[in-house]
């Protein structure tokens, strides 16, 4: 199993140690949340990014908020209410959430804190179990780019959907780390992902993991793939409708055109959580629009190392700020899932449960 | 004719008065060159850019250095050297120096300095002229989607193909200005083109010149092909081949598949100096590798208003960073230039003097 170089969350007695991913890729620095208070902040001041480790960070709110006020209904209840409210949009926050009350309501109020501390244990190694059964399953295509061709497996990713953004070895990344547990070669090519440059996180988490990367900006994508500088490009979903449309970060869907007419494999990996077969198709996806300030304002750090924040294009100027795209279900070579791999239209094969 | 907002440059006594384009969008400065190596200067840090801008600033750079030191051989050579090792593989730049040797050599000294001015400005004009009638061919493009849409005709661009590039209305800009100069209502899509940020450029000179535009991340342009929130793109290009394959900056080539999945016509404006009927096709157009630093700091301004340089990733950070990229005939509805308009691989027809 995959060990994260620095854990992304960690219970530390009764408080929650994470790791700060708004001071990333430029400062590494802890931070324990030791109230519900702090751990809505965290949750929704972005101290902890993506889908899955939110969902596991939220159910250690819970047990936090019940070790400090008692497992009374109205300190349960009030939990779930502040926590669900950090970040409306976010359906693995939601789902935990719904698991841990699921768990803990039948209780009588002094069984609830241990259990809130276990079923939070319980969700956060699930996800770790759900990353690795999809890099296994990952790992099965670059073995056999591996075998076919000399030097590192080129793979090119999107955003951030790594260690970073779960409790485990990522989405996207995991076959990169399953990979590189069997001894092979990979390099990762990581694309900036502006507007919010998530991929400045990709790479410092593959740097920490020592894994070889390279940088490129998002427009060079077309020219690496059309060049035969890429074997297999793998990004993270937002959302997968029941016909295979993907929603993920924008500038998704560019990858996937540049992958199919260069004719680059182009997967979609995607846990159970984020699969939608209610949702018939891309169409369906709403798109959420971030606003200007992502656009015209950028962070880095300035000649004395001082975390900086620059304006880029005034105030005033507008903006179009899309968050995500949907990558046409044609344009998908397969969709890996915890359960295997499957043609993005053939995605029901895997949840016969869901199918309808 | 299109009238510059500001004159990108102009000759003011016996100096060069130009916009200096490094301070942009931040600061509007001009600059006043009064010595050879004021202008060499200018164009080796880039306070001019743009190929058709570059060409005539180095005209103008020959009769600033007669003017000065007298129209000698000794000078007239010292001259175009020192401008030709500005930027090495600038083709305008070259073109427009053998066009003011051509013209200066079989005169004698002493009728040089006048007509070095009355080269250089004929360079300027040639340039404007350009402009113009590409524009005026452009713009039956962006009239026929105005015929049949209410609202704005909606233009999506890359890069930096306007009147800063120019001594004119652009390449790729000059029928928006053009269909602004008629009546036409449009609106210009915006791509901030990283990792230079040109399109910052463009949505100040649009600014500048009182059309509307949208400002997006390189990475939203396929969402909005996709859903129908662009009539045309349109974008310069660096060097188009025979066959009709264009090499532009770097992210153009997303736009033209994106484009052609969203069955949004897609044009290159192409002035008769990108065009190179030597080289066969896109694959023999050498792409230029620009180095880290370009995609690892970037530049802004800081609270105060300070124009500030930031760090975004390691300065070790293994980078690709090709300037361009290369857009298949296919992809291409057709090529503007100031003859008329034709489909990419029937380029020859307007320039029957290169056919081979």
């Amino acid at each position: 199993m995959f060990t994260q170089p620095i854990p992304t969350l960690r219970r530390e007695a009764e408080s929650l140690v994470i790791l700060d991913q708004t001071l990333l890729p430029f400062r590494s620095e802890t931070r324990a949340l030791r109230t519900l208070d702090d751990v809505a902040e965290a949750i929704r001041v972005m101290r902890v990014r993506g889908a899955p480790l939110i969902g596991a960070t939220a159910a250690f709110g819970v047990a936090i908020a019940l070790v400090r006020e008692g497992g009374a209904d109205a300190v349960l209840d009030k939990a779930l209410a502040t926590l669900a409210a950090t970040r409306p949009t976010a359906v693995n926050l939601h789902w935990a959430l719904e698991r841990m009350a699921r768990v803990l309501r039948p209780l009588p109020a002094a069984a609830r804190i241990d259990a809130a501390w276990a079923e939070a244990a319980a969700i956060r190694d699930d996800d770790a179990a759900t990353c690795a059964a999809s890099g296994a399953h990952g790992l099965t295509v670059l073995e056999a780019i591996a075998a076919r061709r000399a030097g590192p497996v080129r793979v090119m990713t999107h955003c951030n959907a790594g260690w970073l953004a779960t409790c485990g070895a990522g989405t996207a990344l995991a076959p990169v780390y399953a990979a590189r547990a069997h001894g092979i070669d990979v390099e990762v090519i990581v694309s900036e992902t502006r507007p919010r440059n998530q991929g400045l996180l990709t790479a410092w988490e593959l740097r920490a993991a020592g894994v070889a990367l390279t940088l490129i900006a998002d427009n060079a994508a077309g020219l690496l793939l059309a060049e035969g500088r890429v074997d297999v490009v793998i990004t993270g979903a937002d959302r997968v409708a029941a016909n295979g449309d993907a929603a993920n970060k924008v500038g998704t869907s560019l990858k996937a055109l540049a992958a199919h007419a260069a004719g680059v494999p182009f997967y979609i990996a995607a846990p159970h959580s984020t699969l939608d077969f209610a949702c018939a198709d891309g169409g369906a996806i709403p798109i959420e629009d971030r606003g200007a300030d992502e656009v015209c304002r950028i962070r880095g750090t300035d000649a004395d190392g001082a975390l900086t924040d620059l304006r880029l294009a005034p105030a005033d100027t507008r903006v179009a700020n899309p968050a995500f795209d949907v990558t046409a279900a044609r344009f998908i070579t397969g969709i890996i899932t915890e359960r295997g791999i499957a043609p993005a239209d053939e995605l029901a094969r895997l949840y016969p449960e869901h199918a309808r």
